[in-house]
């Protein structure tokens, strides 16, 4: 079974699970419908791929971890999608969880996400008390403060931010969380997977920064140009739409190159690799300059 | 020490421990004002009373427990103020989060105080990983689907929805968990103490029905008149105002009879009369009544 295929199936069988009997129908499907609208689950997928690398031997655990960080992913969209923050209509190609519930069932929507979150985890550990308190706490890292992803999202409301800080917090943290997850859920330590959270959050977030410039928003299925819309700290702003493709490349490649000596390392590369790709398409890059001047960067692959 | 000095000390240290070093400063500052800024903190002194009933033989944990109570009561209150629930400017006399700082800051500040709870439990019970994962549990239920306070919260985006489960998880829901946790916090089985918590919870949202028809603003803390601006679901809507407060005063003495025998019955019954006497003050009811008809009608006491 493909990894995507493991986790679709994990986070319906526990999405239905942890809603449980008598809720409000309306909030449900405003849950439902965050969760449910496409989206690349490349958090819950690196966390399964890392505990296959780990052995794997309570994947019940691993299931329920990599449930938990797709859950908070979803919450902290729907937050960002509101419009206190980045007022977009579409998230996915589909309307966004206010645009199609409400204001008030958004902001709950978000807020019951993040506590089934837990309860996903809660529900899922008995078996391996010490394993789960390990999981919850990463995962609690992840997303709160001081360096989690509500942190980093915060550091767009300070008059002043350090770039790489901002996209450590905002992105990196659960990429973080994702990969550590897969070494917890097996009982590993999980510094060694460290590294490559990092490298790919980030490498996310500046891709998230480049589509931002480059792309259409029928492509990426939300608003395009928001960075500038709303002064936001942004790669591409800082280093050039060149240099921030560059910097992409050079973050790939350092997170391909960070995967421990393991039985699964090369999936996992090539897992680094099909992202890359389906994040920032070279041909997407190559159309952008084309249209946009008459010399085409070649792509930096060498660390600068 | 009195449970309220024990509360407050509690809550300053594990806020501060759970914020770390190096959080965004003006979400720690939003977060700080929506916690410090007045505040019963019945929760936590419930927590803490029935607590001490059952032993007490793990303190630290109930602390973190009964300050994880109070960090997801003003999470949810920080949410409710903003412009899509109540829109309110105040709260507790001070303006509201969204108000002091902004509306991006007041939702994340929502969301990173949902977090802070458990992080302040996964700080604090590395000593009882059993207790404190019932304890997690115990909390998860009181906020998240199905009958938490989050759910409570969406019945007010329902087209229609029963007066009484709509109070049981708006307010009742945290009130559980708070006498429960209590409980748990001693290795306790929380079911003897669910009905205090039951009864109080909903007597609770009783007096926050009828308070937002007598009170006044200045008093309040917070604007008035807000369920029927909202077309919200209210005791006072559905029985009258004599009605509801009949009903207050029958929720209260269930709540004191409830109290099972244990060595701490009479401060428990004390902390509920005296809650109620703040809640809906005598003087308060009679007053209105002066103001707005002849008759002062007489405080129902019998069972209906």
């Amino acid at each position: 079974m493909s990894l995507l295929l493991r986790v679709e199936q994990a986070l319906s069988h526990h999405f239905d699970q942890a809603v449980g009997i008598g809720a409000p129908p309306r909030l449900v499907a405003a849950m439902r419908h965050a969760v449910f609208s496409g989206g690349a689950r490349i958090r819950p997928q690196l966390c399964m791929a890392v505990a296959a690398a780990c052995g794997d031997d309570a994947p019940e655990l691993t299931h329920a971890a990599a449930v938990s960080l797709e859950l908070m992913h979803c919450a902290s969209l729907v937050h960002d999608d509101m419009p206190a923050f980045d007022n977009a209509d579409t998230r996915r190609g589909h309307p966004s969880v206010h645009k199609a519930f409400s204001e008030p069932l958004a902001l709950l929507a978000g807020d019951g996400l993040i506590v089934m979150a837990y309860r996903v985890m809660l529900q899922a550990g008995a078996q391996h008390p010490k394993r789960l308190l390990a999981l919850m706490d990463n995962l609690t890292q992840g997303v709160g403060l001081p360096h989690g992803i509500v942190a980093g999202q915060a550091w767009e409301c300070e008059t002043s931010a350090d770039l790489g800080q901002y996209q450590r917090a905002k992105t990196g943290a659960l990429f973080v969380s994702a990969t550590c997850a897969g070494a917890l859920s097996c009982g590993h330590a999980p510094e060694p997977w460290a590294s490559l959270g990092a490298y790919l959050g980030e490498a996310y977030q500046v891709a998230d920064d480049i589509r931002d410039v480059i792309a259409d928003a029928a492509s990426l299925g939300k608003p395009v140009g928001q960075d500038a819309l709303h002064a936001r700290p942004s790669s591409a702003q800082a280093l050039g739409l060149e240099g921030a493709i560059a910097h992409f490349d050079h973050l790939v490649e350092q997170a391909a190159s960070s995967v421990p000596a393991c039985s699964h390392r090369d999936m996992l590369r090539q897992l680094v690799q099909h992202e890359a790709e389906r994040l920032v398409p070279k041909a997407l890059c190559e159309g952008y300059f084309k249209d946009h001047a008459s010399a085409i960067p070649a792509r930096v692959r060498t660390p600068h």
